[in-house]
């Protein structure tokens, strides 16, 4: 029995969504899209539906699921209404812009009785990084001291605003590390460059988390690296290391140099994690339940809380002690 | 509307490939599984028909198409069979054991009037060899003056047979070299190495072929290799090479040493390969014909046809000039 | 005319200083070896001269330079003593052990009226040093924006002390990253891991520096890191990165993986930089002056002066302004 | 006691072999050196004598042992006056031009009763040539099957003549791989690539030779490879394989891609080789014999007479049997 599912939002995110869905994910098929501008819709449909209403597309009834990729402050009330009708949903990042919208989120799902929300921190489903975490899981390194992260973008746009290298970009490493380290994070240190005169920004962020277990998470934030989009980590174990290889298929050797590539953004990086992230999710929910490996409602939520604190660990220059509340019952 | 397929062969590949059809091909849909051992076919049918006939399978009203991934010799009837009914057929390799089968398979497909053989020489769908091909095509680096191969099994069964590193392993070789090269093949030389007493197969073979444009493609040919699985190609162009990245996704650092990976086999290494040409086969009979990049039933029988003659090259020690038949039209 | 050097120290260290100047250095010859331990330096003088008195050997006449790799604590005598005596000296780092003392010799150099002291941070001729110097220097990067830094131990032994980690092995990544820079520091924040209950230590460190420029240099410095001695650098520039290379010359395949080592300790690291050290410090000499490429003595005070405040760093967990003592004229 | 050392010939290599004698050799110095070009000899000799004949330099009283880096046919009457002055000698390759020659000069130091020459194959003293050595002797990897060796060069002049592919470039790899391997090679077959139009040579030849213990080594030598200089080795053994890791000491990341660069020619490559070299030789002289790791008058006249025949494979395209005279005693 195929899951109908209906993905609101046909940007580049959404698209790609629809398009894993039609072609990649066996037990589902796309029923719709919704955008505010329709002739988006339709390309991103390619013959499914098309509609201007994400609202409606999740109480139609052949839509037994939803994808929530429309811009950030809609994150809220779509994936509050999917919850409402009951229908699974896998909201993309951020699940809400405030901690209190995720709250509600949260409080929504646990009045539901039943876990309806997968946060899509695809990174979880990233096979490098399911490597690192089988490492780290299988114990033979020891306990995690240190992990050192990076995070490059090649550039952003003129309207990017410095708290946006953490809220939009930094975020992923505050869920994929919670999930990697398997411990919750208790202080936050960031000390921005500011060497480079062309760029206003503060580029880039060094931000130094704390775990509960006394491990560090030591990650780089560059939102204008040039060379290309380059995300890495490297976990220091007691025992030794374990790091991402270079993310490159082939090399070439031309005009003096070996030289392998970088994607240009996240998409062709993390496209195997987003086709398996699916198929989880689509699996998942012929169990009844969120995937095991998956942010779900809670990852979401902290992601955006903590978010919010290390922010203000940028703007005071001061190490900030982190703080999460009770997770609603 | 959903792709009926039919797998012949439970075996580790046609239990992949039923897998693969079941759970990440999404226009297709496992109708049954025959293997000689039902236990076998009814695990890997995991809940779809599970027959012992693989002739009745391809004759059932609901397979609309057959993936043949049974014993070698078995090959050329059952991909004649479903060329008799109309049906399209994914083969494994090789297509048949011996030139006068694949010649008559491709005489019965000429007859058919209509493309209905893919022949699974999956690396043609693997992304590094992909990579390989758009930097060849792409022209920047120039014509190509050699290839350079290895292709290193970790071990192989006691009954394994000299000639058949070049008909089970090196068939893959002259395959994708073909493909990337877009040339033939016009001479071979095969030169074993002894030096190891306790390997009676004269293991690596060396072997060298010539294009009908003057390119050499010199592949290593490993029976037992040890250290793991690795296929490995270089293109030597006339600006530059363009080779194949390790194919590891994480780097270990312990006892003294950073480490990288190899699989164990050709499944792991080529899983992506095979999920991509399931995909790609299935889309081209949606288009009533094989996927463009595919092996057809020619390219099947080239790679058997040449087989023969370069192991007769290891027999007499000597170059030999390879020659193909007229192609039936 | 070959210079006449006296070595002071007959410890590992000392040892192959004198080993360089008998077989790698070309104008210079090893007139002698003082070691409070007599057949330790015998050992290392190999047919030169082997005494217990440093300060003999200093005012010998057939002396007419010194290299100190004798304890730290003697660092200071000795180098004042050359200097007293007008002999240029090598002294192994630290230059002292208290800014105190570096300010004393500083002062008794400028008392001297010419430039008789290199302090040993080898690390500044090291060919992969050069080569990141060399990319930043050259400019095509643009400005650096961040450092990152390496610095692993394969372990210490149970007497060390936490705040030797930065003092004995992060003081090289003071004077060396000064040197890739080109700028002061002027603040540093020190991060201590504590997750792996084995080691009181507080083990890696991670130290943040930041430059007059308003860059950063993140390091962290693992004494514990069991897999091997490690030492790494990224410069992160606005135009891209440029980073050290693995240090090992073959790679190996075996057992499933691909591998290649690391050095147990500084030795065969450095042993290019110790060499080409020793080249240019005889060099120097004849022209009556120290390499201007080498740490001057105001480079070990200001290494010796800023470690302490970092110490300082760690014990109070807060950011610390650095400062520097005016530079004795 | 310090090595009076004359260098003949004061081109490239020459001024190299004077300027490494003078700075990076600490038990010998230069005496001087000769060319017919005068100011050439001038300019490498930097200070010390320079002449124009070279006979007369051998001749002379404080010149102890001689370098010979003069033009190729002035190797043998060179190395022969050496001999007959009982002077030791560095003769850079090839020993001679032809086997009769250099049959002769091994003649000639059977006759002097004592080891004189040092034929200049410096890859012997290359540390990454010495790792596979070490890792193949170690015997852990268990007996070699194959060694596939490239060595490209960037480019050649236009007076290059094909077989000088293999009498100038491929000489380096019979001897090196004689070294390593500890074997006699017994059948030769070339193969060159004909593919690009550009290029009238033939361009890169595959050259396979046999070893009397039944391993191959597959090299090609490329002459136009134009993305840089490049050698490199990887031995496959029964129980895994031994390669050289890629040359460089620093990685570059900008543009779209990680990038590590190559020299463009064997000066940089080899110059440790050459500074060692250099070192053993001199130090070997004051044992009164040859280096025993070194390349001897016998491995040079091997190379030589290896080579000739193996460009009649070329000629011939047919496999040819190689065969050595006996060793004059
Ligand atoms: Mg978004
Ligand atoms: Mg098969
Ligand atoms: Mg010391
Ligand atoms: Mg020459």
């Amino acid at each position: 029995m195929s899951l109908g599912v209906g993905v609101i939002g046909a940007g580049i995110m959404g698209a790609d969504h629809a398009r894993i869905i039609r072609e990649e994910t066996a037990d589902a098929h796309l029923v719709g899209v919704a955008d505010a501008d329709l002739a988006r819709a339709e390309r991103a449909a390619a013959g499914a539906r098309a509609v201007t209403d994400g609202m409606a597309l999740i109480g139609a009834g052949d839509v037994d699921a939803v994808i929530v990729a429309s811009p950030d402050p809609t994150h809220a009330p779509l994936t509050l209404a999917a919850i409402a009708a009951g229908k699974p949903v896998l909201c993309e990042k951020p699940l809400a812009v405030t901690p209190e919208d995720c709250l509600r989120i949260a409080e929504a799902e646990a009045k539901a009785g039943r876990k309806l929300v997968h946060t899509g921190f695809m990174r979880r489903f990233d096979p490098a990084y399911g490597e690192l975490k089988a490492a780290i899981d299988g114990g033979g390194l020891g306990p995690v001291r240190l992990l050192h992260c990076l995070h490059r973008n090649q550039y952003v746009p003129g309207w990017f605003q410095p708290q946006m290298a953490i809220t939009n970009s930094f975020v992923h490493e505050i869920d994929v590390c919670r999930w990697l380290l398997g411990a919750e994070f208790v202080a936050a240190t960031v000390i921005p460059s500011t060497s480079d005169a062309y760029d206003p920004l503060g580029d880039p962020l060094l931000i130094v988390l704390e775990t509960d277990a006394g491990a560090l998470v030591s990650t780089e934030v560059s939102m204008n690296a040039e060379y290309g989009y380059h995300v890495h980590a490297e976990a220091v174990c007691a025992r030794g290391t374990v790091a991402m290889a270079e993310p490159a298929r082939t090399l070439t050797r031309t005009d003096g140099a070996r030289r392998s590539g970088y994607p240009v953004n996240w998409i062709p990086r993390f496209a195997d994690a987003y086709r398996i992230q699916a198929r989880a999710w689509v699996a998942a929910i012929g169990q009844g339940s969120v995937d095991a490996q998956a942010a779900d409602v809670w990852d979401g939520a902290v992601a955006t809380i903590l978010a919010e604190q290390i922010v203000e660990a940028l703007r005071t220059r001061r190490r900030v002690a982190l703080e999460l509340p009770p997770r609603p019952q």
